[in-house]
């Protein structure tokens, strides 16, 4: 589905979007650091934010923007999450606002504001303006890359992708960028998600595609994510593709959630796999579950074990860690019922471990990406989470004195 | 309150109890492993257990008991949990409690059962059955000392405690051994907490007091702990004090009651602060809660935040981590009503950091002995949740590879 360049095309690879990202000296290191994202066609826009009571104050002024449904731009930037720093906090994000609608020409409520970085730090408002200014200026149907790299912060690289689909006889596009990490250092704030697509689509229904999505992409994270201060994933849908308006729930619009869906799921593998000190990419498929809710809430059980986590990255097939997780899911289960295989083969059967052959387990074991699938026995649903291991590297790096 | 040759009584300091502990050979290290607490005049019984849906066999055998409100004894191994071993697990715990019967001269349905140790093997019986005579044979008023290191694990020491108090104008003798860490380690499993009392107490009663009790002490402990299959809380309560029988709730079971807390709360620490690679204790109260539930669920947030713990063993004053765990606890809170202290200094007020001074603030984060202060300023009710840090001997511990 991802071609290399148009995944490279990322939210330009859409008919009528321009971005940028440049530095503007709020990163120590000097990367790129503010990223604009814009639509000269008025786009609807939808948006998912952090459920976390102490939610930033770019998440205040986003979600204002998201109410009205309509939306030209995000800007964004990394460095400083503009996270817990009261009253000056909100002054600032609602200054970002202002600043990128006048550069681009624009209202206020027509751009979405997002930051991510250090918690309690005010932003440096003089370099986010000259940042900001720059970026506009900058603008380009060549610029997704520069504005994945400008939203990264502890990411070891920058997630991007794109991909079309027909709908009506027009083909729609749809990109995306995000940035993640920050999720297992939270420090650092967490998800920014950014999606583009030309597709015409009611605002409403966007708003309903995109939450039903993320639902099953973005919050299939374990080291997730509506638990950071900063997290939000947006939509822009201009319209441009020409294809026939979708307001109702009809063939097109289950073509239009399918293909987002898709594309978010692919992302959120991505920054599983690129958790902070992850060795490991594992996939915890829970099945046979009496609902959708449960299985999410049993694969969340086993995924956000540190000792399951810390057993992986041992390489170690402890499935005594991972029917104890299940178990303490809070989900009504029989132990006696309840199979678990590691990479396909079996291991916990009718109450008790299964015997395996150890050369073929350690081939499972010690391979990068991992599946554990878990069958409830207990229903048809199902779902799968996505995290990573738990290394060395990452007590290092979260325990480290920073100041 | 605890003098320490009370102290070293444990379970033996109230009148009327003798307990043992022996080698069996089920520990590979070769210590102590099977341990018994045992007296003569039948005792009221009362249990909490693991909530975990894959609880251990010990577990169904020992609610079976407690059920009954009366029992003689308590038999207890460590070095095999008997946890997810099917249906010969069950049988097996059976045999434990029909041994020790008949080695004691009850009945089956006098004798609680309790394993601790490697999930996923099945007991060697014949090891067990000799642990167990050997064990009966070597009851004594001494023998406290030898059935609390029968029951640790990977424990660095065994919890120990004994204290009393006047009861309708009677001193009243309270009891206790109990082993944790494993619920840092639960390919070993976890809690197992045995306490006595010589007070009269009528079994109902006595099951209400230590429901309340373990809510308030052992359930504080973050890495906690009815999660993992095989934590069990047991208190005999045989009545040699030859106090008035408490049969209703005055003021002799309100004495019992908080008797009994302080012992369970005393207990908690110890275990908190020997939690597997701990290099701190941390104790995070949470005060101006609307309710006891909301003060709790807060700060388990905190306590169990990955993030929480590693900028503790980092010995970095992060309140932005604590603040974000606070936040997406659930619990409604106003973020800029809330205040944070880290060992009395404040850290976090107004909706972001405060000024402090950075010696005074290393002196406290440089200490084993932490206390984090969250005031939600929203009520009159509080909670104290027990936890330790999260250190590289931990990933150590967890990540190697047992086969």
């Amino acid at each position: 589905m991802f071609s290399e360049a148009s995944a490279k095309m990322g939210v330009t690879y859409p008919k009528g979007f321009q971005a940028a990202g440049v530095k503007a000296g709020i990163k120590k290191s000097g990367n790129l650091d503010v990223a604009v994202i814009y639509t000269e066609k008025k786009a609807a826009v939808a948006g998912t934010f952090t459920k976390n009571a102490v939610a930033a104050a770019p998440v205040h002024v986003s979600k204002a923007v998201v109410a009205t449904h309509t939306a030209h731009a995000i800007v964004a930037n990394a460095g400083c999450a503009n996270a817990c720093t009261g009253a000056q906090g909100e002054t600032d994000a609602a200054a970002m606002q202002k600043i990128a609608a006048d550069a681009l020409g624009c209202t206020l409520a027509d751009v979405i504001v997002g930051s991510t970085g250090i918690i309690g730090q005010l932003l440096p408002m003089d370099k986010v303006e000259q940042g900001i200014h720059a970026a506009v200026k900058a603008l380009s149907a060549d610029g997704s890359v520069d504005a994945g790299n400008a939203i990264i912060t502890t990411d070891t690289y920058s997630k991007a992708g794109a991909t079309s689909v027909m709908i009506g006889g027009k083909e729609v596009r749809f990109g995306i960028i995000a940035k993640g990490s920050g999720m297992i250092r939270p420090d650092m704030a967490t998800v920014l998600c950014f999606i583009t697509t030309d597709a015409d689509i009611d605002g409403v229904l966007l708003q309903e595609a995109l939450s039903e999505v993320i639902e099953h992409s973005l919050n299939m994270i374990s080291i997730d994510g509506d638990m950071s201060t900063n997290d939000m994933a947006i939509v822009l849908a201009n319209g441009a593709a020409g294809n026939p308006k979708i307001t109702e729930k009809n063939a097109d619009y289950e073509t239009f959630k399918e293909t987002l869906l898709a594309l978010c799921q692919g992302i959120s593998e991505k920054i599983a796999a690129d958790g902070e000190g992850a060795t490991k990419f594992i996939t915890v498929h829970v099945k046979g579950a009496k609902s959708f809710a449960d299985a999410k809430t049993v694969g969340m059980s086993v995924a956000n074990s540190p000792l399951v986590k810390t057993a992986f990255f041992g390489e170690d097939p402890n499935w005594g860690r991972v029917i104890c997780a299940v178990g303490y899911a809070g989900v009504p289960m029989n132990p006696n019922h309840t199979t678990v295989t590691f990479g396909g083969i079996p291991v916990y059967a009718d109450g008790t471990g299964v015997s395996y052959d150890a050369d073929t387990l350690r081939t499972v074991m010690t391979a990068h990406d991992i599946v554990v699938e878990i069958d409830l026995k207990d229903g048809t649903e199902e779902a799968k989470v996505w995290t990573c291991d738990f290394s060395y590297e990452y007590v290092k790096i979260n325990g480290e004195y920073h100041t």
